[in-house]
């Protein structure tokens, strides 16, 4: 079929996934209820065009952390990309180097970060979870120096594991030949100790505190970057906690259900850092519109996760490559209608709420 | 299949129930209305999440009564559950025990209240309706002390039986063996005066009022508590009458078709009655997340209804005890994501209204 | 089946008539808008049931106009009743009489109005839509005054025909054997006039307009009571040209669509009207609760138009007598576990509006 | 199929076209919101109709730039009519004549302007968009200068394509036969210049400016209407630049997808002008009482786009006149329920918003 959308790649995807497949990259935890919540949050802002401007020299160019960018359209970290498509991480690499999208590995990917590193230039972010200890963080972070990523994302949001119902449901787990490598060797969390409670005092015991960013923020030059907050006070303390950018996330609701769609809670955010940090945010993007509703709201740029596994499965490289050229080209549709011939020019007067 | 929700167990429930057996443990009156809108509630807050906090230590416990509880999920009292599962009221005890939950047994069990008391050691609370006479209250109640309940829950919102659609359409009647054996030998009704309407004048006649309740205070050393209470006024007048505790609920939607959802009436109620005695709720409970909407809304503890029959219906005591192991697992993962290592941390700060 | 509800009744019903008496007696104008609408708007109020309230001696009974009815719900005027069933208007009447509900006829009633008289002693109103000439008209109030009708109902919201697809698209036209038998005899409506508009300058030339209604306000010692009030000026309005009563009715939906459902509307006629004359409304009403509503947003009774028709049309005049007991057990449940006793302690205070 | 209204015609033109076309007619831009939200737009409000009035001497009529007009329902630019049946836009244009509506001709209609312009009278405003240079522009409206045409509406919400996925789905082109034969000859846009953008510096460097409305307003002596407008800002700079009219339109939905819909908008737009010059919508249009709806909400005048070619797939130009006689007995039907006998009757406290 021709596919014309980041809409007809995820309808493509269910076919082209396994039932597995697709119950572990596409659902969300519990009801799904934030999963269907980002997405919709979208649709309660109209856009007002404006006619006649004038466009010439416009482009949707950025700068972010020092860098230029092209355009603001990340691709958010997405373990396990080898279970998508042979091509994997690299390929996805591949396609956003081409279409100069940066990219954000994630720790659990099913590549070496060194070989998705050298498939795309691009590829300049790492994300982590922190580890059991300190010195297992430590080895991962002086692994992504040495590769040249040149931030290291951390990941807050998913101290624990999300009721994850749909998985459950057709049994998922991991298939033979898919791991993620980039952790192997870390020393395994720590048994669950006598007559604690099991969420509480072992998996959350496990989880980070501010006193682990802090202490990270020393450890490496590299940019840092929390990703996952939503609540305006944990924005501001990050800033205080030396993170170089925030990342307004609830992990596409693949943790906490009925967690606040992430667009509801970027103005806050916005608000709480006071231009401090660039803001970006993911969630339920899909459109070149949903971009220019985000950066109205005032996120500087935003990632995509799931369309780039579903496009990954139904075409490989090539699919994530054409998902990325579609989203670039309705973002320039949509800020050309808009009257808006750099990113800057997008402001919240753009915005009608519904 | 692999049941992993409550949700779950409601889908399997539908096909292990007979239809009569359906109707009536899963209908509601009329049009089904607060049925749908009690669980609706839950969905129009979202939660914001916390990150990077200390968990060690956590737990969900409270006390309640003066009994300590490991967690604030109660089983509401249903009628019958041998019509669910030759395990009957003694594997839900059975389960409740095993889950650590405080169990409600219904005056309208399948099996004598001194069997249960015995199968499980968390079955703590009797819940009766008050009877035609006080005699056979007082039989009931005295039975009740004798067999080591700690509690009289009386349900106040069923004066009359409600209007259920769902089970006349199917021809709704107790199958063969299974009776209300707790009533046995109580007088039945009186019969219909002469001349008088029958809804007000025979029916509502043998309802109770509140000269009733505080006669009863009266009569027992038992925690007394009110079920059904949703106005303000009335619950003022539960805490003048002498309660020791309210339970927030609209029997589950069964009786007053479009009436309040609880979740929507519970501050109300909490409000009114300032502190003085602890208030419950229940209705349309099924994850962990709306536990902790009810908690932040000033609910003490929550009660689940169908869940424990539906449960029941598909694996016996096994299932209660899972769907009490999922719920519990749901909440301590919810509070853990949100950054509560104890009830006392959830507060209305946690929602936003959507 | 087992039937039930009102709910019920109207599934059956769509069984049981042809399509074109479906598209009759059940379709609306348009797109169907208000009609959905009008039912709609009962499920924006919630009700807020009391607890342990005092019901002896209680009742649905008022007084309307000089007469002590036992409940509050009318029957509407319904044309054509014999198309819907053989018994027909006379068979309904029955019904009511049993029911001891005041009934309605229409002028466009498919049996004399006589004969409906006699066959209930509860059909005591007679609505007419004003002739093209004030002879015709008043041929038909005298033949109403002889029959023994108390009251004179005018349709003031129906002086042109309604766009009704529904029908359209079925080809409806009434069936041989049934037709306005009232009406034979009177003057047909004058012809086109030449060059005129045909909506302006002829059907509507023929609408009545205030000076018909204080004219005939003159002609009769009948009561007089204007049906299709909708707009608080025309309330007032009514009440200076005589009216003695008013139904706050958009006619089912059947005439305007898109027009405002009449809940919506009837708080500002009641306020309107100041208490000067009694105020009643139809659309939409199936349940006990309906009627709660309607009661505490101010209407004095209500009427049910559809429900006759639909009930006639699966049972005859058992079918009619059926509902109408239904919808008298709903509402006195409901105004039991209300707390109200008397139709006159339901007030505003009841609702939620959600 | 007895065809009774608009969306009766809507859906017969589902069977009647060929998937290609019905992607090019009936489609929108994007996920198609904007075309489901022009429509919703309208049942957000409701009527309160009016009772008694008099209609005497009523009509629809109203004048325009110049004009009097019997009705208020004008055909909207729509291209390549051909393609929807051979009738084409002359057939569009015979209906239009004969049921007294002013046409304005796409300048991609598929048949020559002078042909249409003779085979409907009133066939009288013709549409441009703005030519890559000023002499193509000016060669379009010596032509309709010539060929009688008194308006030229100019439209400025679309200088770039509309992401059509709906049409990309189904491989849409233009079929064999069907081309834009008013703008043949005229030169092309030029190519795409060296290292540019293809949005910025190539299809809109083409896009016109406000300095171009101006030089186009000294050219010729016609209306000019300026088409697109939604932002207030955009109408008084329109004024200042000498439109005769504005038109409230967002293209149906198939330019920018999430766009406002057009009747939220169209007060603000309506404000901005302060009645300097008439302001006319299009989008959604479907029902009689919709356009009391724009009227009561300050629109001079509506628009109709997607039920011409709907009607003209399924009857040709007989359907057009068709649609066109229902919605105007539609409009007239209404206008008497509401009380009003002419357009200026209808104002806002006809309104309820819902
Ligand atoms: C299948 C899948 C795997 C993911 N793996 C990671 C991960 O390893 N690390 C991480 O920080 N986020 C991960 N995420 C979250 C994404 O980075 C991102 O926050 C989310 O997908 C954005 O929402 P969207 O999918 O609606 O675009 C994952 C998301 C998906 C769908
Ligand atoms: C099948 C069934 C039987 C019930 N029987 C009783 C009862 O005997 N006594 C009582 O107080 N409540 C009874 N309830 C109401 C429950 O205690 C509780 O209030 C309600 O089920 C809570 O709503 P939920 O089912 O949505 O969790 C019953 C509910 C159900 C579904
Ligand atoms: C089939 C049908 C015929 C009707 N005929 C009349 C009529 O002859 N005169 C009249 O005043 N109202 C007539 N009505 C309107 C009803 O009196 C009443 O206003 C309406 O049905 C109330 O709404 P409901 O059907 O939702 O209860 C008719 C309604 C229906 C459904
Ligand atoms: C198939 C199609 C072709 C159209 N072509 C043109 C056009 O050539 N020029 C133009 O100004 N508008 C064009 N329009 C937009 C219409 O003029 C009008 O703004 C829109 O259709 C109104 O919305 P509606 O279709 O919901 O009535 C077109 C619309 C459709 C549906």
């Amino acid at each position: 079929p021709i596919l014309s959308s980041l809409g007809d790649y995820a309808a493509a995807a269910r076919q082209a996934m396994t039932p597995v497949a697709a119950a572990y990259f596409m659902g969300g935890a519990g009801d799904e209820v934030t999963l269907a919540q980002n997405r919709a949050a979208y649709d309660r802002y109209a856009l007002v065009p404006r006619i006649l401007t004038g466009m010439t020299g416009g482009s949707t160019r950025l700068s972010l952390l020092g860098r230029e960018l092209t355009h603001p359209i990340l691709l958010a970290p997405v373990a396990y990309q080898r279970m998508a498509h042979p091509h994997g991480e690299s390929g996805t690499a591949t396609a956003a180097a081409a279409l100069e999208a940066l990219m954000v590995l994630s720790c659990q990917a099913s590549e070496p970060m060194e070989d998705v590193a050298r498939a795309g230039t691009t590829c300049r972010w790492f994300q982590i979870y922190m580890q059991p200890t300190r010195d297992a963080t430590l080895t991962l972070v002086r692994r992504a120096e040495a590769a040249g990523y040149e931030a290291i994302v951390v990941t807050v949001d998913a101290p624990i594991s999300g009721v994850r119902n749909r998985e459950m449901r057709v049994g998922y787990e991991l298939p033979d030949g898919i791991a993620p490598v980039n952790l192997q060797g870390l020393p395994p969390p720590p048994p669950l100790p006598e007559g604690g409670n099991a969420v509480f005092d072992h998996f959350m015991a496990n989880a980070p505190g501010w006193a682990d960013i802090e202490w990270l923020r020393r450890q490496t030059g590299l940019h840092l970057i929390l990703k996952g907050v939503l609540h305006p006070d944990d924005a501001r303390r990050a800033v205080s906690a030396g993170a170089d950018a925030l990342i307004v996330s609830n992990h596409g609701g693949r943790v906490l259900d009925t967690s606040v769609p992430t667009l509801v809670q970027l103005p806050a955010v916005v608000d709480a850092v006071q231009g401090a940090v660039p803001v970006l945010m993911d969630g339920g993007i899909t459109r070149g519109t949903d971009i220019i509703k985000a950066r109205a709201l005032g996120a500087t740029a935003v990632l995509i996760g799931r369309p780039i596994v579903e496009a990954l499965s139904v075409r490989g490289a090539q699919g994530v490559a054409h998902i990325l050229r579609l989203l670039r080209d309705e973002l320039e549709i949509a800020m050309a209608l808009c009257g808006c011939s750099s990113l800057d020019m997008i402001g919240p007067e753009l915005l009608h709420e519904m």
